[in-house]
Formats: structure tokens, sequence, C-alpha cells
């Protein structure tokens, strides 16, 4: 088998084997394939595409193009959850304990922030003490002992989908569904989940602006899923404007952990339960939506999810009274109330230009290894579909600095539109 | 300028300025843009193509990527004549004494043969002596001297042109109109051609199979040299058959010596008086193609042609008296005459079948730098249309060993096809 016959035969538009897909993807993991086949490789896949079934084998073998977590001593079923990135995503730190309070074990590798979109390590690491570096076998005994976890990659999960995303990035080959799925899919299956809850993001903050775009890579991922035997539900959620109030490493914590308490947001309430809801069903942890719904909200009410994120807290390390005494977490030095300049209906609350926004305040990462500001980002006080008086609280800037207190005031004044007449508020969710 | 912003404008099948297209290659050439983006970039061009306007900028920054010849102060118009290659093909060595005997100076870059296609320099240097490796100091000279140059590269032309191929060649890349066009072209305008004559082959022998694909790559390469300014005229010939009688390099000598001397088969002396017409219409030394033809008939007549051949061999150090006699040339030990197993009449020679015989007996070569035997050859007897007989000589083996020679009788039988009714011989040009 040579390379080159592989390249070959995708620009010519013929269905690729498994066999030839493994020996093209171990043979770039271990450099006997050079980048320059490989780009040429993803240049046709981006141009001329993969069915579901070579996706699902694309995926495979860059799945177990390094180790492969094997949980299945440890948990009845290994589930995950994943998230394609947003604004104001604090998703996992809630919805995480409530399904472990349900009785459904959840370990999770979460990734760090990058550009506009957030990450659930950052956030974590809000809390003082927190370790998102757990090696495999911390990671499998906490697995086990206290039945969530919650810290980044040990180890090199699907090194070629990292080596060829790596490549990509430089050759003009990241928009492509197969080369997408597959990235995100093999390092779930690297990550050994058994049944995994896609949560697709779509809208002006997402990755996927489209319903239709977001709706296809959905698709894509739960095909990946069924081909690859692992049991996939893929949700479709809004991302037009931030999910929830905050956006910002520990006011999204604080956000996070208010929730767990009863308190939060009402859409980013709802968002979870639906969130654990369908986790708990793939973890068949209930007989229908309805009463995994309820068992989600009840581990709200008796404060059983509340204990478990404190045990998960503990676990790693971090300071457990940052929990119980949210207001502990580092403010920044300069917060501002902005007034809405109008009277109206609030018709857009732009997702992205908040998201940048908030990295400009120094809340994320321009690009990999930046440090970052816990303390800084903004509350939105005011969302789509929201009545409001010109003067009335809009949002508020977090921030430590003056100037860019004002830029980002600046900013996010302009992600908002107003409209005379009533606006409906956005969907949670579209399917 | 970024390269991978042009990967991009590419991959979404946007339009290229000639500005990008020279960033793009001159940083290829210098090394600033890595093999991986190179490789990515073709295949977005293999897969979503080019205007004969990018073609004829990507044509013209390859030929810049190194030295471009200027020959205006030696001739008042540097013509070149270039064959895209096939088996049997020794017109050059022929049609360039016709046209300097003229008075049309020309000077040649040629090329060596790989796969079953065979080059010029090869045939050339069975003439004991016969230097290719004149330098670009050499080359000016006779040709101004001589008014006749035939030579292989000095210097490195279009330097992009072959770093490009070589990456073409193990990513894929190879099959597309404007890559193969400006390949061709770059190298033409590197070396200094103002007026090209273009003799594009067709046929089961050809790298264009299809009369299409040769049409529009011809088309394609007519448009480069009006794009660029070159006076530029395809020629669309036939290699479904070997291109007159002779396969092999001293063989091809022999017969391109006899055809300046009056004899040659008919097929190859018409295509040469064909092409060298062409050649003399686009050096301005004719009025239409009757005269020139007729001055290129002259020229085989009066003995002029040969004057020039030997002129030529004599002035790159070659031993003339092969010219006089070619019985001198090196004769390969084993030579048999294969009869015609049938009666009936000729319907196919195929071309490539003979080209992959020739290089198996050791004329060509498998890969570059393999060495070649000058002496092995083909001499086909009957082509398509003739009548012949059960037993009647067909072609000859010239084989350097009796095993080469069984092996090659069979493959050259094998390439034969006859028919119980008359078939009409095939065409010599198609346009």
């Amino acid at each position: 088998m040579r390379a080159v016959d592989i390249i070959i035969k995708k620009r010519d538009k013929q269905q690729l084997t498994a066999q030839e897909i493994d020996f093209f993807i171990q043979g770039f993991t271990n450099g006997d394939i050079p980048d320059y086949q490989a780009s040429a490789f993803a240049m046709a896949i981006v141009l001329n595409g993969m069915t579901p079934f070579e996706t699902a084998d694309l995926t495979l073998a860059m799945a177990k193009s390094g180790q492969v977590l094997d949980l299945s001593k440890i948990v009845d079923i290994a589930v995950d959850k994943h998230s394609s990135g947003g604004v104001g995503d604090k998703t996992s730190i809630s919805v995480m304990p409530m399904v472990a309070a349900c009785g459904l074990p959840v370990g999770k590798m979460s990734g760090r922030g990058l550009g506009f979109s957030g990450g659930t390590l950052d956030k974590l690491e809000s809390v003082p003490g927190y370790r998102v570096d757990l090696s495999t076998e911390e990671f499998k005994k906490q697995l086990k002992e206290k039945g969530i976890v919650l810290t980044g990659q040990s180890m090199d999960l699907a090194p070629a989908d990292g080596k060829m995303y790596a490549l990509r990035d430089v050759t003009g080959t990241v928009p492509s569904m197969p080369l997408i799925a597959s990235s995100i899919m093999s390092k779930k299956i690297a990550a050994g989940a058994q049944a995994i809850v896609l949560d697709v993001k779509t809208g002006l903050g997402a990755f996927m602006e489209t319903l239709e775009a977001a709706r296809e890579l959905a698709e894509l991922m739960v095909d990946i899923g069924r081909l690859a035997g692992r049991k996939t539900v893929a949700l479709l959620s809004d991302m037009n404007q931030p999910l929830g109030a905050s956006v910002g490493n520990a006011l999204e914590m604080i956000e996070a952990i208010e929730t767990l308490k009863g308190g939060g947001a009402p859409d980013f309430v709802e968002h979870c339960l639906h969130v654990a809801a369908h986790v708990l069903m793939v973890g068949n942890r209930a007989k229908d939506l309805t009463e995994a719904r309820a068992m989600a909200e009840k581990s709200i009410a008796d404060g059983s999810a509340l204990d478990k994120l404190r045990l998960l807290v503990a676990a790693q390390g971090g300071d457990v009274s940052y929990v119980d005494d949210p207001s502990k977490f580092e403010r920044a030095k300069f917060i501002e109330v902005v007034k809405a300049p109008r009277s109206g209906f609030i018709s857009q609350v732009h997702a992205r230009i908040v998201g940048e926004a908030a990295v400009a305040l120094g809340a994320g990462r321009a690009k990999k290894g930046d440090p970052i500001d816990h303390a800084v980002g903004f509350i939105i006080l005011k969302k789509v579909g929201d009545p409001v008086q010109a003067g009335e609280p809009l949002f508020e800037v977090h921030a430590n600095s003056e100037e860019k207190l004002a830029e980002a005031r600046e900013a996010v004044l302009s992600s908002y539109q107003f409209s005379d007449e009533s606006v409906p508020p956005l969907p949670l969710f579209y399917e």
C-alpha cells in the first residue's frame, strides 16, 4: 500500500477502505507519511468529502493512534458529554455533579479555551488549588471512588488528531465536516466513552453559524458513534447570544455553583436540566426523558448535586470554601454597570462579539499558552426578548484596567440590538 | 500576504491575483513556503482548476523562479518546438536541421526519456562524443555562430517547476491541465522562447489519451502563450501507434538521419514537414504554410538540412562519420525479424505497449538516473491500415539478450491487432 495511491483514490472521489485509512493515519502518526502527503490528502477530503463509513473509519484510526482508555472495569457505562464550544458555556460544571448525584459516574477530560470560546479547565482553575493535571491512574481511581472527575488530558489522546489539526490549521483544510466530526469523536473514543451526548451549538457565537451546518455535523457525529458502536445523542442548542448570565472564568464558576444551589439564570438552568436528562438517558439511569429530568431537578432541590461538586473540588485539591461562599472568588478591580442607551426590546446580544470582548479583557487567549485573567468578564443582565427601559442596567463589565473596561463596554454595547416591537426569546434548543 | 490565505482562496474557488500566485511560487522556491502548503495548494488546483489568466500567471511566476535566458541579442526571434512525448518521436532531430537550413536559427534544450516515452538527449548520445551538457555561454555562442543547438538544460530552468513536479509526483497532484500546461510553458519561457510550436500527442501512447484532453491542453498552452506575449501554435498529432518505423535510441537516430537524406518512413517524413512548416511560420520565414513546406522539402532535396545536422553534431563534439555512415552505429547482438501470425489488415499497434517493451529491452529508464542501452529497440515494419500476409515480416526486435528478445517479441506481438476488413490508416494530425 502506498500513501500516494490513497490520496489519488480520494482525489478521484472513490471510497476508501478501513485498511487504507488506517494505513494512512498510522503512517502519518509515526512519521512514515510526511506532512506534504497528509495535507494533500486533507485537501482532497475537504473538496471531495467522505462517506459516514469512511468518517467512522477515520475516527477509529485516529482514536487508536495513541493510548485508548479502558473504563469498562471501573464503571458500567462510561458516559461523556461534549459541547462544540461557545460563549458563557459552563454547562459541564453544573451538569456533571447533577448526573453524578443521580448515580451515574462521570469522568471527563476537558479542554482550555481558544479564541472567543471559553474552556472548562480555565473556569475550574479559578478555584484555588484545583488540579486539572490528574494522571490516568488518578483519573481512574477518582472515577471509581468518587464517581466524578473533571480534568485535562493526562495523556496524548488521539495523537494523530493533534498532529493533523496543527497541519490543517496552516493548509486551509479546517472546514470539512468529516475532518471536524472525526477530530471530536476520536478524542471521545480514545478517552474511553461508550455513550456520548453531543451539545452542538449553532448561531453567531458558534463554530457552526447556521442551523444546517450544525445539523449536518450533529448527524455525522451520531452516524460515527453508531458505526463505531457508541451510543450517541446530539442536541442542537442556541449560541446566538451568550449562555446564561456570566461570561468569564470566575464569574461562570460562580454561576455554575449558584445553579446547583437553585439559582442561576433561567436559560442556563433549563439548558443544564435538558442536557443532564439526556446524559442520564444514555447512561441507562432513567426510563424516559421525563423521569430523567425529574431526577436532575431533584439533585438540585435536595442539595445532592452541590455535594457532588464539593466532592469533586475537594478530590482535585481545590478550596471547597469557594463553593460554599462564592464571594471568595477573586474580583476584578473595576466593575461598571452599563445602562441601556434606549428603551425597547432586545433583539440581539451577539455572542461572538461578547466572546471576543472577553478575550480582549484577558478572560481568554488569542493563542495557545497565553496567560489568562480569571476575574474579568461580563454579567449579561438583559437578553434577547427582554423589554428594557433607557437607563436600566444592561450588563456589567468586570475589568482589571480602566482602559480595557472602556473598550469592553463599547464592544458589548455594539453587540446589542434593540427593536421597537416585542421580540420572542431565542429557543434554547432547536432539535 | 499569507500562504494559507492563498490556499483557502483557491479551495473556495476564487480567482487568484498575479501577486498572490507570484508570492506563493517565489516563497515555495526559496523554502519560505513548506512542501505541506504547496501540496495542499496543488490539490486545490487539481480539484478546483485555474482560469487561463491564473495559469498564465503561474507559468510566468515559475519561469522567473530562476534564470531566464535572453536570446534577443543573438537571434531575431527565438523559436522553440516542444513535443508532449511519445514513442518513436525523433522529430526534433530531423526538424531542427531542416528549419536551420531554411535560415531560421534554432537553439533547443531538450530532455531525457522517462517511462515509455523516449528522450531526444538519449537518442543524440548514441552518436559517440556528442555533448548534451553545453554551458549557457556555449549555447549562446553556438546559436550565434552555427545557427543550431540541441542540448540538455545547462542551468536549472524554472526551479519552481522542478520542485513542484517532484512534490506533485508523490502527492497525487499530477493530472491537472493548469499544472501540466504551466510546467511545460514555464520551461520554454525560461529557455528564452519568443515563439513556440507545440506538438501535442494524443492516443494510446501519449500522456493525453483522448483527443478532448489533448485539445484542452493544447488550447490552454496557446492561451498561456498569448497571455504571456509569446507567439504560440499547437498541433494535435497521433500517438496511437509509434511515430515512423524505429523505436530505440540509435535506431531512431538512424531514421532521423535517413529522413534528411530523403529516406525515412513516409508517416515520419510527413510529420516532420508539417512541424517544420509551422516552425518556419512562427519564425517569420515564410508567408504561408505552402511556401514554408516547400522550403522544408527543398532543405532535404538539396542536402542543406543534412549539412546542418553534420554542423550540429560536429559543433557538439559528436563523430560526424556516424551521420555519413549510419551503419557505424552500435548494433544489438540479437536481431530477429518477427513474422505476421495471420493475414489481414493491421488495426492497431499499441504505442504504449511498444514503448514499455522498449524500456524493458533497456532502451529507456523506469526511473530517473537508470543507465540505458542505445542499441536496442524495434523496427516497426507494418502499421495501422497496412495489409499483411501471414509469415510476412511484421517488426524487428533488436536486443542484447535472448531472454529479453523473447519477452519483447511477445509484448510487441500483443500490441498488434488484425482485422479481416480493410482499415484506414491513422491520421497524422487531428487539427
